[in-house]
C-alpha cells in the first residue's frame, strides 16, 4: 500500500482558505462533542531550540505534527519554524501520507482566528487591525476576508518593510501602514507578535472591539494588558495550553487573571452550549494557542484532494 | 534543501547488523553521560488500537519515531506495528529525512539484547534459547551471532509452523525445535511473547542463564515467574518504562519485586558505573522495553549510509 509524499509547494497549492475554515470550524465541534482524542504536546529540549509533538485523533483521521523552534535559524536564512505531519488511518494505522504541515499550521491559524471572529465580533466589522505583519498576518487576512467584507486594513510592524510588503500584497483590502493605536481601533484586531511585554493598552480598545490574541504561544509571552482581559469575554481554543503557554499564561501567573474567569473554549461557543456575542458594546478576546485538531482537520482535506487528484508521488514506505 | 525519503525496502538494505550494536552501545552510553534528551513516551489512543511519539535528541540526530499497535490488523494481511521516522538536524530542526523505522526497531531491539547478553551472560554462552520465533526472534539470532559463537539455538514457539520457519532459517547454527523447558536450558534464553501469565518457569533455569525478557511492552504483560527477578541480578533499558511497562511491571505491580531491586540499566553496565557478570553461578535478566536513543543512533546510521550514496529520492518537503 502506498504512502503518499507531499512537499510545501504541493500542500500549498492543495490548501483553499474557505474549506480550512470549515473543516477547522467541524473539528471543533467533533472536538467538543467527545469525537477525537488529543493529548497534551510533547516537548524534546535540544541545545539550539526545541521540538513538539502533537499526536491527536479526529474522526477519519489519526495523526501527528511535529514541529522545531530554533529561533537562531533566521541569520542561516532558514525558517525559524518547520512542520511535518504523518498521516495515519485511525482504523488501521497505517502511514497513508507524510506531508509538510508549516502551511497547513499558517492556515489553520487563520482560520481558527477567524472562526472565533464570526461568533465574537460584530456581524458589521469591516476593519481589521494587523498588529506584527510577518507571515502570519497573510493568513489572518485571507481568513477574515472570507468571513466579513473588509473596507479598511490597520497594518503596525516595528519593521516598516515588513508593513509594506504585506500592504502591497492586499490592494482589494485597502490597507494602510498606521500606528499600533490606530490598528486598535479597528473592529477586529489580531496580535500577531512574539512580544513579552504588553503592546496592547486597555485606553485604545474601544467598547465592542473583538480581539484575537495569537502571538502568545509559549510561558512569559504576552501581548495584551491584563486589564483587558479582565474586561472582556475571553474564549480559549484549548483551555490547558492557554493557562500554560498562551495570552493568559502570564496574568494568570501574576495573580491578575483566573482560570475560572475565562468564559468559554471556541467548541462551545460553535456548538452552541456558550452564547457568543450578545451586546455589541462587549470587548471580546480570543485567546489562540494552535490545538492539534486543527493541523489534523486540514491535512485531511489535503489527503483527500491528493490522493482524489491521484498525480502526486507516492512510495511503499512499510509493508502491508 | 532536500529530504530524503527511504522507504522500507531502502532502509533495510541499508541495515547491517554488526553496525547497529555498535550504534546502540554508543547510544547508551551518550545517555548515561548525559549526552541527550528522552522524554517520556506519548500515548494516543484510538478506537482500534493506538500509537506512541518518541522523541528523542542524541549528538547529531534530532528525532522522532510514530509507531502504531493495531492488533486487529493482522486479519486484513497488515502489519499489527509500523513505524515512522523524522529524522531531523538538531541544530537547526530542519527535516534531513523521512523513513520506514520497522525495521529499525527490530534491528534495533535485536541489538541492545545481544549487548546486554554482552555484559551479563557467560563468555562461554555458546547455546541460545528462543521462546516466541515470530518477528523478533530473526533479529535476535542475527543480533547474538554477531557477539557469540552459537554451537545451538533452541527453539519453542506455540506454532509449529512458526517454529519451523525460524528453524530453516538459521541452518549455520544447528537451530532444533524443542519445548519450552529444552529452551530454557540454555546459555541464553530470550523470551519473545505477548504472554500476560508468566511461561518461563523458575525450575527449568540453570545457574548462570542470562535472560534477555523482551516480550513485556506494556502494563500486565509478564513472561517470567517473579520469584525469577527475586533471584536475579536485573538490568533495565530505562527505569521509567520498565517499571511501567516491562518485565517487572506486574511483579511491581504485585508487591513482588520493587523498583530498588532493580541493579542498574544498561547504560551503567556499558559505561563501567556497575559491573556486568562476576559471578559464573548467577542468574541475570535485561528487561527490555525499547527506547528511542536506539532507533535514533539507528536512525542516524542509515540516514548517514543514505546520504553518502546519494542515490535515494529527496524532495524538497520545507523551505530552506
Amino acid at each position: 500500500m502506498p504512502t503518499l509524499i507531499l512537499s510545501k509547494d504541493e500542500v500549498r497549492e492543495l490548501l483553499s482558505m474557505s474549506e480550512v475554515i470549515e473543516a477547522v470550524e467541524e473539528a471543533f465541534r467533533n472536538w467538543t462533542q467527545g469525537k477525537g482524542n488529543m493529548p497534551p504536546k510533547a516537548y524534546l529540549g535540544v541545545e539550539q531550540g526545541d521540538f513538539r509533538a502533537m499526536p491527536v485523533y479526529l474522526p477519519g483521521v489519526a495523526g501527528l505534527k511535529w514541529v522545531n523552534v530554533h529561533t537562531a535559524n533566521l541569520s542561516r536564512g532558514l525558517p525559524t519554524v518547520m512542520a511535518v505531519w504523518i498521516h495515519n488511518d485511525p482504523e488501521t494505522g497505517y502511514p497513508l501520507a507524510l506531508m509538510d504541515a508549516t502551511d497547513i499550521t499558517a492556515y489553520r491559524t487563520g482560520a481558527a482566528a477567524a472562526i472565533a471572529s464570526k461568533y465574537l465580533a460584530r456581524q458589521d466589522s469591516h476593519t481589521l487591525g494587523i498588529i506584527g505583519a510577518g507571515r502570519q498576518a497573510y493568513t489572518q487576512i485571507q481568513a477574515h476576508a472570507e468571513l466579513f467584507e473588509l473596507h479598511r486594513i490597520n497594518v503596525f510592524d516595528l519593521s516598516e518593510a515588513t508593513s509594506e510588503k504585506l500592504v502591497q500584497s492586499f490592494p482589494e483590502y485597502y490597507p494602510r501602514k498606521c500606528t499600533p493605536e490606530e490598528a486598535a481601533a479597528s473592529d477586529i484586531v489580531c496580535t500577531l507578535t512574539p512580544a513579552r511585554e504588553p503592546l496592547l493598552k486597555k485606553e485604545w480598545i474601544r467598547p465592542g472591539t473583538h480581539i484575537n490574541a495569537v502571538g502568545a504561544d509559549a510561558e512569559g509571552k504576552e501581548e495584551l494588558e491584563a486589564s483587558i482581559l479582565k474586561e472582556a469575554i475571553v474564549v480559549v481554543d484549548d483551555i490547558r495550553q492557554a493557562s500554560a503557554a498562551g495570552e493568559i499564561n502570564v496574568p494568570i501567573a501574576r495573580g491578575q487573571f483566573a482560570v475560572d474567569d475565562v468564559y468559554a473554549n471556541l467548541g462551545e461557543i460553535i456548538t452552541g452550549k456558550k452564547q457568543g456575542r450578545t451586546n455589541p458594546e462587549t470587548i471580546t478576546v480570543f485567546d489562540s494557542t494552535g490545538v492539534a485538531i486543527e493541523d489534523a482537520a486540514v491535512a485531511r482535506l489535503v489527503y483527500e484532494k491528493a490522493q482524489k487528484a491521484g498525480t502526486y508521488q507516492s512510495l511503499d514506505l512499510v509493508d502491508g
